[in-house]
């Protein structure tokens, strides 16, 4: 059975930073799912038009195709109904709703002020021209300046925006309770792109929020850090296998 | 059977505006469970000594006492398994952890600002000397410095706070997906109290939000409507049956 997923990617076809197609990544993974992560740029929409829309995450699994990483999760989830549960439930399914939502509408914008700025530098030269005019029409000046205070504004990131989560964690070990679920993805996909664009620390040592990104990256096999953190080395053995 | 559930009054009894004890009062009824809402007072610590701290709402189950909203909702979803759901899943019970944190943590205190001046004329004489002292404690000033700037503040409130709620409202009918669950309840007990306590309104005509919050007012009988909105005249068949 073939399986491909368009996946956002840098200029290096191994830089893969969409929170979207991460959500995406780690629910197939979470499935124990094979797929083929295909590279994919902010200026290839055409190459979508099968999809009937422009963005990524896309998955073509078989003769079926899903866009939207909600979509995906839904399919994935109604599609392979016998392997582990990314919801636990409908009634997680619903609920997990909220947290999509409050992810796509408060935490997105909030990583996106601090990390935006580090973002061209990574990207293909025809991406790096759209992401630069597109953003800074979305943010009304220029991208050095919309994350010139991220220093600042980063405390209060940790202390009211994440205040939700690490209430939640220290409940429980995941989003999804005993077992790691779609909610965690969700939250995980900010923190990973945060990570592979920008070398900026969003977390401090020793927040239980910081812990459980680092138990998200461990997850299926290290899946998620098969792409080295910004700044960092690649592990000699990742750089292999790619 | 017996079933007590102590409830925050005003000075007239029949006030009811604790938040937490809604979620409970929402979740007994939600299980078709018939219960003796007491009403009990903020300095009436004492009274609650048997279960072992001083805040309501503590639920009385035959021999169980169960104090926490959350506990609560655990204990009647797990006791009485095999009524109506609360949260359809152990996924469901997972993620509305989320749903309470980011009620108690970010709803609450916006809603409080907005109301907090309105509450002591509601109070027993007691209580009402307590709730100033404390909460001046806790905003630092007068509580009507506290809530005077809400007409201003309400927009940012319903425009960015309630973000996330109104896209989820937006997807699907309820919180907990096509019926109401309670992560639906643990939301309402804010705008319950906000009703209550206080004519100032939080929410637009036509927003998804006050048309959920229409509907949450409507389940279980009315249950939420037989304590009437602040300044509204109480409808004669409710004045009837206090």
């Amino acid at each position: 059975m073939s399986r491909t997923l368009y996946d956002l990617a840098g200029e290096d076809p191994a830089c893969r930073f969409s929170p979207f197609c991460w959500r995406s990544r780690m629910a197939l993974a979470h499935k124990g799912l094979e797929a083929d992560a295909v590279p994919w740029r902010f200026t290839e929409g055409e190459r979508l038009g099968f999809s009937g829309q422009g963005k990524v995450p896309v998955l073509v699994d078989s003769e079926r195709t899903v866009a939207d990483s909600w979509h995906i999760a839904c399919w994935l989830e109604d599609r392979y109904a016998d392997r582990p549960s990314l919801f636990d439930g409908e009634g997680g399914r619903a609920v997990s709703r909220f947290v999509n939502a409050w992810t796509d509408g408060v935490l997105h914008p909030q990583v996106a002020r601090m990390v935006v700025a580090d973002i061209p530098p990574l990207l293909a030269p025809a991406d790096r021209a759209y992401f630069r005019e597109s953003r800074e029409k979305r943010f009304g000046m220029a991208l050095e300046r919309v994350s010139a205070d991220r220093a600042e504004r980063v405390e209060a990131f940790r202390r009211e925006v994440l205040h939700p989560l690490r209430v939640t964690l220290g409940q429980q070990a995941w989003i999804g309770g005993e077992a790691p679920g779609y909610a965690d993805y969700i939250v995980f996909g900010a923190f990973q792109w945060a990570r592979v664009c920008s070398d900026f620390e969003l977390l401090e040592n020793g927040d239980p929020v910081a812990t459980w990104r680092e138990r998200v990256l461990d997850l299926h096999g290290g899946l998620a850090r098969t792409v080295p953190a910004r700044g960092a080395a690649a592990p000699a053995s990742v750089a292999a296998a790619q």
